[in-house]
């Protein structure tokens, strides 16, 4: 795509109220518009990195056997109040209004009930089970404060998943099976190395429920670290009986801040119980569905690795998330052979099948353009100029280095 | 996918409120779930029925030069208060809530508003100018009533897309190209022959607007229809007066009911001017922005698809928009030649790229898989069985014709 037609140019300002790393550096860099503390649009830029991610993970949710649906943001009390969390005493992040015959209704904050009770009309028999669903919807939470940027918001896109199974045995071998699934997804976003499985409160069927926690100091976690074993413990549950349960050694654990970026949970039959969400199982007897919950926070994400993957001049993407993979920029484009040339250098990468965002702007300084590349955090920087001669000139976004080559060269290389 | 494996089971029960036909289709074939009144949650075949839509649009919008970005649910009352659209006697499908700190909220029920005053920060120079952006958002409305299925709801997905020009002649010439991509949707998605670019009321600048309507008997419009001439007058501007400036003959009018599909609006300098959405021109004045906003509705769409592709036995879907361009039905699959024969056939359909639905249980009936596979609609049906030997039977939806063929005939066919 062409710089000069993107309408979200970067910027020096920031809203005064916008604490976060991660959202000033969105915001300057043209991916995201601040509606309110804690609720964000996406912009070109920003929509497609929200796009890459939700994509690398949908093909790990597939992969597990995941079906994708959508589910509703309005939702109804009755449901709720099955399982006790209708009222502002027991969930305290509720937005509600009323339909015009004054019922109630809320806003989806999490979706495990409604789509709980819709299984009881597809899920009948033991033939019917297991059930894996996800869907990548938009949260509305009415948080208290909302200063983490897009890392804790009002409203923001999560992927959550639910299994309905017919056994602790076959829940258990889902939740592993997801447990990996997960790593490979935070492996793929760029996240592997500083993403950890964490040890985290249970409930009424499991003593733990499991975290994957990735190291920043703009998280609002505390973990303790085993780097060996690739485990943390979560601060909540950090006694020693847990350490000697889980065989760490004490003296070698790290505490360290984090991002909760992602978390699964067994329910066991609580919620089936409380939702009537039954089965027939072999024997003819009507039995409560297994359920677990499986969540990833998608925008999140997108600021985790902003705030892990940035310098003083700005964003610096990971390859699998970034919006584009070159960002070609053109100078001398006053020059009527130079543009001509850089705009061959455009279409030949874009006929490659590589993404290409090319600053082709005409009264822009080198300077600035090299800064607003530097900003906007695309991994790969091509330059065509005067000086570039028959040749291209390459640097990576995180390198000081840059190279001459040929454009068939390049393609090779970044391709 | 393997039908076996799909929760959304086919059923012949439907909720007792709801009266539209196309609801009651999509939740007996299992493509949508009714949340409560104009509230739907799209199941996995639904979910690729609206995908499909939604990547028509998108492959249309970016063709003009539309840019995708999405916007926020939740809404500032100051935004909305400078064009005096935030009073309930103003617009009365909000829905409002507060934050905790008392602060009131809405739901995006339009995004005029918003993407308009976002873009004051990006728009400030001619240089800044044409934008073009678009979005596919949920869109809250808190009707009064909703009976019509997902045809109105109070919960829907609607692409919008806002131009920005600096003169009148910029806007003209965008605002048509838009009207021939609007067409080429509508002939993409199956509705061509019967969506009508139609004359309806302007505002203070334009004397009309024009709507796209599609003719069906589910629909809430009414519409005067010349179909040698391809146009339609709105019955809310059917006066002699209008008959006469457009040019038809009052005695060719036919009068038909309608679904608004799309709308396109020509709003001027008027919201701008109340959003301080100014540019420096040329000359160095500040002067306002020109504004065009162009609506579809992609759930409605869907609803629209069902009302008119249907018949006593299911859905017809068109092959653009359908889910899945082959139903393979397996047949005698406690044989286990022909189960293996079926799977075959599956994975060499699957492997030459084409989008298949298997049907692949052992314990049903062949009655039974022919009228699940007439209800979800697929167009081409694929059966493999005792009968059809070394070859495969294969039907259209829509014809009662079969004929054998082998699998190569058959994938040269239907890809």
């Amino acid at each position: 795509m062409r710089y000069s037609k993107l309408f979200s140019k970067t910027s020096k300002e920031v809203p005064s109220d916008e604490v976060s790393k991660n959202a000033q550096l969105l915001i300057k860099a043209g991916f995201i518009h601040k509606e309110m503390a804690g609720v964000y649009a996406y912009l070109p830029l920003g929509l497609k990195v929200v796009e890459n991610i939700k994509q690398i993970v949908r093909e790990e949710m597939n992969k597990v056997g995941g079906e994708e649906i959508i589910m509703t943001a309005l939702q109804r009390k009755e449901v709720w109040e099955k399982t006790d969390r209708w009222s502002d005493d027991k969930v305290d992040v509720w937005f509600k209004s009323k339909l015009k015959n004054d019922t109630e209704v809320g806003f989806g904050w999490s979706h495990e009930e409604p789509i709980s009770e819709m299984m009881t009309k597809y899920i009948k028999s033991y033939r019917d089970l297991p059930v894996y669903v996800y869907q990548f919807q938009t949260k509305l939470r009415n948080e208290l404060r909302a200063k983490s940027g897009i890392m804790r918001g009002r409203e923001f896109v999560m992927k959550d998943m639910y299994s309905y199974t017919t056994s602790e045995e076959e829940h258990k071998k889902f939740y592993d099976s997801t447990i990996q699934a997960y790593l490979e997804v935070f492996k793929r976003v760029g996240l592997g190395d500083i993403t950890y499985l964490t040890f985290a409160s249970g409930g009424a069927f499991t003593q733990f429920s499991h975290e994957f926690q990735t190291i920043t100091d703009a998280g609002e976690d505390v973990v303790y670290l085993d780097r060996e074993k690739n485990i943390a413990i979560n601060e909540e549950v950090y006694t020693d009986e847990v350490i000697n349960q889980l065989g760490v050694d004490k003296a070698k654990l790290e505490k360290v801040k984090t991002a909760e970026v992602g978390n699964i949970f067994s329910f066991g039959d609580t919620k089936s119980k409380q939702l009537d969400l039954n089965y027939i199982n072999e024997a003819g007897e009507s039995v409560p569905v297994i359920l677990g919950s499986y969540g990833i926070g998608i925008t999140r994400l997108v600021g985790v690795i902003v705030e892990h993957f940035s310098d003083e001049k700005g964003i610096m993407w990971p390859e699998n998330v970034a919006p584009f993979k070159v960002h070609l920029v053109g100078l001398n484009q006053e020059d009527e052979s130079i543009k001509s040339k850089a705009n061959k250098v455009y279409e030949e990468l874009t006929n490659a099948g590589i993404e290409v965002i090319f600053d082709d702007r005409v009264e822009t300084q080198a300077g600035e353009k090299f800064s607003d590349a530097d900003l906007i955090g695309i991994p790969w920087r091509v330059v065509v100029s005067k000086k570039s001669g028959d040749q291209v000139e390459l640097k990576k976004r995180d390198s000081k280095e840059s190279q001459l080559m040929s454009v068939e060269e390049l393609i090779s290389k970044v391709k």
